[in-house]
C-alpha cells in the first residue's frame, strides 16, 4: 500500500476517497479537510477567536490540534461532569494536550460550580444521562464563549457523528431537530456561532490523526453512553458503509445539499420565540431554562 | 401466550403492537389493518375495479385474499418474467391461487408478448436486474389496468419493504423519488392510480397471514435480487427494529405525516412534463418511453 501523494509507504487507507496515505500527508489530508469544512461553510472568519470544546477524547483533542496549526486562535474549554475516573482520566488528557501545545484551556466544573454531576442530575432531572450531559455542556459552553469573548465554539462533531445524529432525527422524521443539523449555526438571539470542522473527517480518520500526531486521548467510550441509541445507529450506518464505501458522506452532505433548507423554516420560527431565562440570561422558549431548571432539580435531590 | 382479543392459545405476537393472536383474530387483524390503510389514505372507492398485481410471493398473494375477503372486485394480474424456473413455480401459485378462490387473473409474458426475458433486457439495457424488471412490471401494469378498465391497481408492498425503500432514498437524498413515495399516487397524467395497501403489515405477519390461511406462495426471494442493496437495507432495519419494536411504523408513517410534502413540489413538477410515448402512448419525459427503449435495445441483442 504506497501513498497516493508521495508514493512512500502508506500508514492508513481512507476507502471513501479511495486513497491511502504515510503519515505526513494523512495530517495534512486531515487539516486539509478541516480548512475546506472552514471555508466550505464559513465557519470561522480572520481574526476571530475560537473556543474548542474539549472532552479528551480523539475529536476534540485532534480538532485543537489542527485549528492551532492552522493559525487560528483557539482555546479549549473542558467541563468536569463528575462521572467518576472517566472525568479525571479525560481532564488529564486535556490538560497535558495544552500544555504540550502551550495553549489556554479554560475549565468549568459542574459539581464544583454547579453542586451536581451528570449520574445524580440525570436522575433528578428524569432525563437519560446523554441528554442531562449535553444539555449542560450546551449550556456551558455558550456562557464561556460568551462571557471570554469568543466568537466561535468549534466542537468535535466528525462525519460519523453528524451522520448518526440524522439517522436518528430522520429515523423519528423529528424535523425540528433536522432543521437545526448544520455545521454552523449562527450567532444570534443570545447564541454565540457553533461550527462542527470535523464533518469531513471519519472516526477512524481522527483515531488515526491523535496516534500518527503522538495525541494521548481517552480511549475509552463514556460509561455513562454505553448501550444508547446513538452507538446503534453508528454501528448499523457502518454496515452500510462497508458494503457501499461513501454512503455516510452522501447522506450527511445529500442531507445538506438537497434536504435541509426544506426543514429550517420550522426550526427558524422556534427560534424567534426565545426569551433571556429568568435566572441566567441565556434563551429560552420558557420562563426558566433547561440548565438551570437541572441544577434546581439536582439541589432539591 | 395468550391472544390478546379472546385470551385462547395465540400463534403469533406483533411486538410493535403489543399484541398476540390466535389465528382466526390474526387473520382478523391482517383484514383490519388493511382495511385501515384503505380509509386512511383514501385507497379505493365504493364499486371500483382493482387489480392487484401478483408475483406468487406471499404479500401479494395475501393482498388479493384480503381483498376479496373485504368484498372488493379484485382481478390478479401475472406477468411472467423469464427468469427460468422461479418464474415457472410463482406463476403456478398465482393461478392455483386464482383457481381456488374462483378469481380472474389476468395474464402477461414478457418473453412471448415482447420478446425478451429480465435477464438478457437487463443485460442489453445495461441496467440492473431488478431496475429493468421493476421498470417493466410498472409498464405493464399500467398497461393492463388501462387496457381492462380497472380504476386501482394494488400492490403488495408491506411496511418493510416501504421503510427499506425509504431507507435507500433517504440515504441518498433522492428528493425526486421522496416525493412519490406515497401508499396511493392519484390517477392522472395517463396513469391509473396505483395504491399499496399493506403498508400497516409487516413482512414476517404477511408471512405468517399465509401460513395460518393455507395459501401456497414462492418462499424463495428471486434469484436476480440475491444481494441486492434493498434487501441490506432491509436487515439493517430489522436490526433497529430488534432494539426499539415500532421503529420502521415511525420511520415510514412519520415521513409521510410529517416530512413527505415538503418533497412533492419537485416530483409534481416533473409530472407535468410527461406526454405520451411515441410509441406505445404511456406517458414518459422524453419521446420513447424507457419500456419501449428497453423493447428496443434487447431485440437488437
Amino acid at each position: 500500500m504506497k501513498c497516493t501523494v508521495c508514493r512512500g509507504p502508506a500508514v492508513i487507507d481512507v476507502r471513501r476517497h479511495n486513497a491511502n496515505f504515510c503519515a505526513e500527508h494523512f495530517a495534512k489530508h486531515c487539516r486539509e479537510q478541516v480548512g475546506r469544512a472552514i471555508h466550505q461553510f464559513d465557519m470561522v472568519h480572520p481574526g476571530e477567536r475560537v473556543l474548542v470544546a474539549v472532552s479528551g477524547g480523539k475529536d476534540s483533542l485532534a480538532l485543537w490540534d489542527i485549528l492551532l496549526d492552522l493559525g487560528y486562535h483557539a482555546d479549549g474549554f473542558y467541563i468536569g461532569l463528575g462521572i467518576g475516573e472517566y472525568s479525571d482520566e479525560s481532564g488529564s488528557y486535556a490538560r497535558a494536550f495544552a500544555e504540550r501545545r502551550g495553549a489556554t484551556l479554560v475549565e468549568a466544573d459542574l459539581p464544583g460550580d454547579f453542586g451536581f454531576d451528570v449520574p445524580t442530575g440525570s436522575l433528578a432531572a428524569r432525563r437519560a444521562p446523554c441528554s442531562a450531559c449535553g444539555l449542560s455542556k450546551r449550556h456551558l459552553f455558550d456562557r464561556a464563549a460568551i462571557d471570554g469573548g469568543y466568537d466561535v465554539v468549534a466542537t468535535g462533531h466528525n462525519l460519523d457523528d453528524e451522520a448518526a445524529v440524522l439517522f436518528g432525527n430522520v429515523l423519528r422524521w423529528s424535523t425540528d431537530y433536522l432543521g437545526r443539523q448544520h455545521p454552523v449555526l449562527p450567532e444570534g438571539h443570545g447564541f454565540p456561532r457553533k461550527v462542527k470542522p470535523l464533518v469531513r473527517l471519519g472516526e477512524r480518520e481522527m483515531a488515526a490523526y491523535c496516534v500518527i500526531r503522538g495525541i494521548d486521548y481517552i480511549v475509552e467510550e463514556c460509561p455513562m453512553a454505553a448501550g444508547n441509541r446513538h452507538l446503534g445507529y453508528k454501528e448499523v450506518l457502518n454496515e452500510v458503509e462497508a458494503q457501499s464505501p461513501g454512503t455516510k458522506n452522501a447522506f450527511y452532505f445529500g442531507f445538506l445539499e438537497r434536504a435541509s433548507h426544506l426543514f429550517t423554516p420550522e426550526a427558524e420560527a422556534e427560534q424567534l420565540e426565545l426569551r433571556p431565562c429568568e435566572r441566567c440570561g441565556a434563551p429560552t422558549p420558557n420562563d426558566v431554562c433547561a440548565f438551570c431548571m437541572l441544577v434546581e432539580r439536582a439541589a432539591r435531590r
